[in-house]
């Protein structure tokens, strides 16, 4: 096996990120939500480096920047996303498309390497309008009618209004064409600090978490602050801190070994100093990768609530809102990461699965998939300080490209 | 000591209130927010028929309606509110006002009663702009830039620009003058159901609790709800829902026999699905008529917070908002009350502290004041479907007459 280190330039790849950090620039970070102007800037950005890397440029009807290659031979689809979360960080989706891009200028201009490289970038990973739009439209996951329905989280703005600023609207949408690709591969800073705690250079994703989310209601009796005695009140807002007390007592006995909960979200009714809520709410969230684990955590919750209904003064329905969808990553493309990190890193890899959700577990739905991590600086995540070496930005560039490589010659 | 019963005319006090009532009606309530439409019509409705009752009427520069007599001898000063919270009942306020607009029909036209009633309608007793502005302007305890500083809590209208949009705008603001009066009385349905479960006619209120609210913030770290593993989470939202518990645990084995505590409203920061709560806010509140228990409680809940501080994950400040002052009634008023209501209920009335504030805790700093209580139908308070039995109503504003000819006797 040929060394192809040689073949990445670590300097190409910093100063493509760099230039995507200048669109939308915040602090050492960036501000792109979906639709906006540095998003859309950074679409064009892309498109027009793709013909250098011997690819056709697509801006498709939903926002999916793809390029498509005629070179023969066998084709890998890589790439992440360019909109980031608001006030974020510069490497959380353009770090996967600009590998994907330096794979396709290695790859599809030489003449030796086996077949080609296109590249993808999906719109809105991250959610401002809706959960993984782009990805889902290219796999065939995503109706006209989701279209319609979708709506910018913080302004409102229908999807079809913002598609239609921004010209897309009318445009057909991308999809995959059944058995081109001889699967999917996505690399992605950790936003933990697995890698870095441990001295490792490349994370091999084994499967991505499932997302389950509920809302838990609780309802009493709305009444006065002062005139209600503390024996005959029926206060929902102290039934739900209870509750949470309790999941967080009983779920450590019932858990996997990665599981993770979280409540993200309060909100009391009515929300006055001076008024017993009557009724509250939580939003709870929990993520697996082993939806057996889940299954037995739903039973325990509903357990618990149908007890503290019959016991408490306040009723405590649980309703599930969204149900995940752990996806496993491709067993050869493990191997295939596994062997450019032992190549090019001696090794200093780990198998680890990700907590986060990425494009690459809808893309798995249709074909095999796989994801590399690169260390994130003290783990910070969704925060315009979010950063890591340089040197490991270009060693994650130089085993994704391996990766690529080998995937290929298969 | 003659029966009274006979000079008050129950069919008028009900038809008063239903006059009152028909202004802003909502379902069997009203909607009649301060400086509203029907809040300025019930003005000038109350100021119309003073003078039919002996009185000289004013509506002052902060919209408190004034009754003044010229009649020799004691004078006694009656009354409550005429504006409503949102959506709320018909007799929190105007059954106080029409008491003592009766008694002054009863008392000032009678030359054989001594002295006469004085009436009052004080403004904002329910606080949309701020906290007792109407009866605090009367005994010299509000300022101008007190006045200048008020926003309608729902709307943020500042209380001047509402003073000028009512015409109120520039007059004078009347206040209290030394020695003119014995007292003030007032009368208020109970809301809550000691009276009403008890059989009983009449509360005779001996102290208003005063309130305390505090502001407890928890500070801990925001993170991504997938990627942070659970042993190393600060979760702010965890530690404040520990904190509601860990209150009502330890608070009863501290409380005085009447003490009553809420947390209103909670806020998590960021508050979102997927991220761990890294700020979370609860509004506090205690009440009580005796202040040595809430420094008891006040310092238990700084040391569990310094406790939870220390021990914890997260940092709880806690920050005093709002500091009270309960109101003690006047023990020769309390027993006015018992003897009208020996004499016109059987006795049936019970001493009680009231858990609500009212206006006469105000007027309490300035002169001796008093309060009854009648029923209060399921107690329920703050709603539109709040009422109280005919009967119940007539009755009490039997016993507050008589309960004024006793005190100006005297």
């Amino acid at each position: 096996m040929p060394d192809n280190r040689s073949h990445v330039d670590g300097a190409r790849v910093l100063a493509d990120l760099d230039a995507l950090r200048r669109i939308g620039a915040y602090k050492t970070g960036v501000h792109k939500p979906t639709f906006s102007d540095p998003h859309m800037q950074s679409l064009q950005w892309l498109a027009q480096r793709l013909p250098a890397a011997g690819l056709a440029a697509e801006i498709d009807g939903i926002g999916n920047v793809i390029g498509t290659s005629t070179k023969a031979g066998p084709k890998l689809l890589a790439g992440s996303h360019l909109e980031s979360q608001n006030y974020a960080g510069w490497l959380d989706g353009p770090l996967g498309v600009v590998y994907a891009l330096e794979a396709a200028r290695v790859i599809n201009a030489d003449p030796d390497a086996d077949g080609s490289v296109e590249v993808a970038a999906w719109c809105d990973e991250e959610g401002h309008f809706g959960s993984f739009l782009g990805s889902r439209s290219y796999v065939g996951a995503l109706t006209e009618d989701d279209i319609d329905a979708a709506r910018d989280r913080s302004s409102g703005r229908t999807m079809r209004d913002a598609l239609r600023e921004v010209g897309l609207a009318g445009r057909p949408r991308a999809g995959a064409e059944r058995g081109r690709h001889i699967g999917y591969l996505e690399a992605h800073i950790e936003q933990g600090q697995t890698l870095e705690g441990g001295g490792l250079a490349i994370g091999i994703v084994t499967s991505i978490v499932g997302i389950w989310q509920y809302r838990i209601i609780f309802e009493g009796e709305q009444n006065h602050a002062g005139t209600t005695r503390m024996d005959v009140r029926r206060d929902a807002g102290l039934a739900l801190a209870r509750f949470c007390v309790a999941i967080d007592d009983r779920f450590p006995g019932a858990c996997g070994p990665r599981t993770v909960w979280t409540t993200g979200r309060i909100v009391l009714d009515p929300g006055a100093p001076s008024i017993i809520p009557g009724r509250a709410e939580m939003l709870f969230q929990m993520r697996d990768d082993d939806a057996a684990v889940i299954d037995r955590l739903e039973a325990l919750l509903r357990d618990m609530a149908a007890k503290a209904s019959a016991q408490g003064r306040c009723t405590v329905a649980v309703e599930r809102i969204r149900t995940g969808a752990p996806a496993l990553m491709n067993a050869a493309f493990q191997q295939a990461i596994e062997a450019a990190s032992v190549a090019l890193v001696g090794g200093r890899s780990v198998r680890m699965p990700s907590g986060a959700g990425h494009d690459a577990q809808v893309l798995a739905s249709i074909m095999p998939a796989g994801m590399l991590f690169v260390p994130s600086i003290g783990g910070v995540s969704h925060h315009w300080s979010e950063n890591t070496e340089d040197a490991d930005i270009v060693t994650g560039a130089e085993v994704f490209v391996d990766t690529c490589r080998r995937l290929l010659a298969r």
